[in-house]
Formats: structure tokens, C-alpha cells, sequence
């Protein structure tokens, strides 16, 4: 283990770093599925594995079980009397609950586990967004499309505290708001 | 093993469920910990560990190498000659990436690894937006904010691949990069 390394493209250094690249995506695909077994699962709760397997039936299931469990406790409709201020407290809740590392965490497990492939993590929060234009609808009001705000409010939302790790200022969520309703 | 579930809340049954649901967030906070570890790597990898220490130094740093180098060779900044034949281009090459499941597995392993907490997967896609709007800048034409443009397409677009589990459409796509340059 004396030798340099080099960096020459295509000699040892550059195989070396796609070997490794390529292990990393190998355990980055195997990962969960390691790590969050039934039996673990049974383990670490201190229960028979059975009643885990007779409860749930498949990891995938108890995914989804836990992650709508965690994901609709948290963030519960604001009923502040008009569509902007529900929508307004509500964004403020759920970008509260994104700066949990413990969400982020659960989150990341259940990706790719809830319905059509998506996450478990979501479904609650489509189904409050629509439940908040339905209560306006009920008030009279004019509402957005719920695919529409689903795009222009979750959207940005979960991509800033997900993947560019900028948290969310009221003002720049409020900002989204008043886009939606503008449009 | 021959009692019968019970269901009464607060009775066993809520409290197993409670003990499965709090392993699954423990295990979901350790998971990639545990599988993705230089040792790890370095032996599917074929290499010595020393080597991947001496390189990477840290299990962060390899992650976000990994993914800066797959996230970067497959999408690249197409050059349609306007701003709205490049958006929607690279958002339908973009999209398609997402649609990969290794990429997901990938992207699932590097949340939180990028910079500010984010997600190295990401940090690149930035950067091809931005040099597309440098490009029509450079042409004269008027050009949205970055930050404006990284909210109404690539918000929308890894929310539907990854939280709902919607395949993109180009048409719902094309109407994504309308509305930002119509705003």
C-alpha cells in the first residue's frame, strides 16, 4: 500500500473511484431493505415477529402504516376563516414538521413505499390541502384546482426542505400562496 | 401465541402498534448508517478501505461525490435556441432520469448529505437551470429568477416522481414552463 495514487483518466485511480461509485449505488439500493426487516422490526419492539407479520403482512405495508400514522398526527386543517390564512397556517405547520431530522428520516425510508410508488409521507397531505379547498367551496369561495396547488405549494415546499435544504420563511410560503390564488 | 388480537385502544394492541411504529423511526433514523459504511463500500468494492478513507475521508463526502458524478453525466443543458424549447427539454430529460429506480435509490441515499442538509442529487440541476437562463440572458431575452423557476419546475417535478408518484407528462410539463415564463 505504498504506491501513489494517480489520477491519469482511466488508469487505477479513475477504476478505483467507479468501483467505489458503483458500490455506493449497490448498498444505496440494497439499504432499507437491510436495515428495516420484519424481524428487526420485532426486535427492536420487543414482539414476537409473528404478531408483526399477522398485523402488517409485508415491510412495505408497515411502511405505509407508520409513515401515515407519524404523518397525520403532526399537522392537523387550520380553520382560520378564509382560504389564504388556512392555507397560509397550514404551509407554516407542514415546513415546521419537514425540519424534524426524525421526519426527514422516516420520510426517506417510505419514499418509493406508498401508493403508485410514491410516499406514504404525502397522502395525508394532498388529502388536508384538499379537505382546506373543499371547506372554502363550502364558504362560497373560488378555489384552485387541487392539482394546482398541489404543484405550486407542496411542490416547493418539500423540494427546499428536501433537497436544497433551505428552510422555508413564512414569507417566501406566503408568497407561494398568493401566486396560487392570483393564478 | 393463541390469544386473539385485540383492537380496544390503550389495550395491548395499541400498545404493540406503538412499539412497531417507534422501531420502524428508530431504524428509519439508522438505516443507511448501517449499511452504507466505507468498510462496507470498500469491500464490494474490491478496494482497500484505506484507500476509500485517504480519498473520500467520510462517508458524507463519498455519498455527494457519488451522486455530483451520476446526477451530472445524464441530463445535460440542452441548446434549442429559446428559453422555453430548453426548459421544457431539460425538464423532459430531467423527469426521465427521475423515472430510473437506481436514481431514486440513489437520491434516497443522499438526502441530507448535500450541502445546508439538502441533497447532493440536486445541486447540479440547479446549475443547469441556471446556465439555461444565462444562456438566454446572453441572447437578450427576459429571464425569470432562478429561485422563481427552481420552485415552479423542478418543486413540482420531484414532488409528482418521488412523494406522488406521478409520472410527469410532457404536456403537464410544457404548461409548468408556460406559466413560469408567462409570470
Amino acid at each position: 500500500m505504498t504506491e501513489a495514487v494517480q489520477t491519469r483518466p482511466g488508469g487505477r485511480s479513475a477504476r478505483v473511484r467507479a468501483a467505489v461509485h458503483r458500490a455506493v449505488e449497490e448498498l444505496a439500493a440494497a439499504g432499507p431493505a437491510e436495515t428495516l426487516t420484519i424481524p428487526a422490526v420485532a426486535a427492536r419492539a420487543g414482539v414476537h415477529p409473528t404478531t408483526v407479520y399477522r398485523r402488517w403482512g409485508s415491510v412495505g405495508q408497515l411502511l405505509a402504516d407508520a409513515a401515515t400514522s407519524r404523518f397525520s398526527g403532526n399537522v392537523v386543517v387550520p380553520d382560520t376563516g378564509s382560504l389564504a390564512g388556512d392555507l397560509e397556517r397550514w404551509m407554516d405547520d407542514v415546513a415546521t414538521d419537514l425540519a424534524d431530522p426524525d421526519v426527514l428520516a422516516l420520510m426517506r425510508a417510505t419514499i418509493g413505499s406508498g401508493p403508485d410508488g410514491g410516499c406514504a409521507c404525502a397522502v395525508d397531505r394532498h388529502e388536508q390541502l384538499g379537505a382546506i379547498i373543499e371547506r372554502e367551496q363550502a364558504r362560497g369561495g373560488k378555489v384552485p384546482e387541487l392539482e394546482r396547488a398541489v404543484d405550486m405549494l407542496l411542490g416547493p415546499l418539500y423540494y427546499r426542505a428536501i433537497f436544497a435544504g433551505q428552510p422555508a420563511s413564512g414569507e417566501w410560503a406566503r408568497g407561494l400562496v398568493a401566486a396560487l390564488l392570483a393564478g
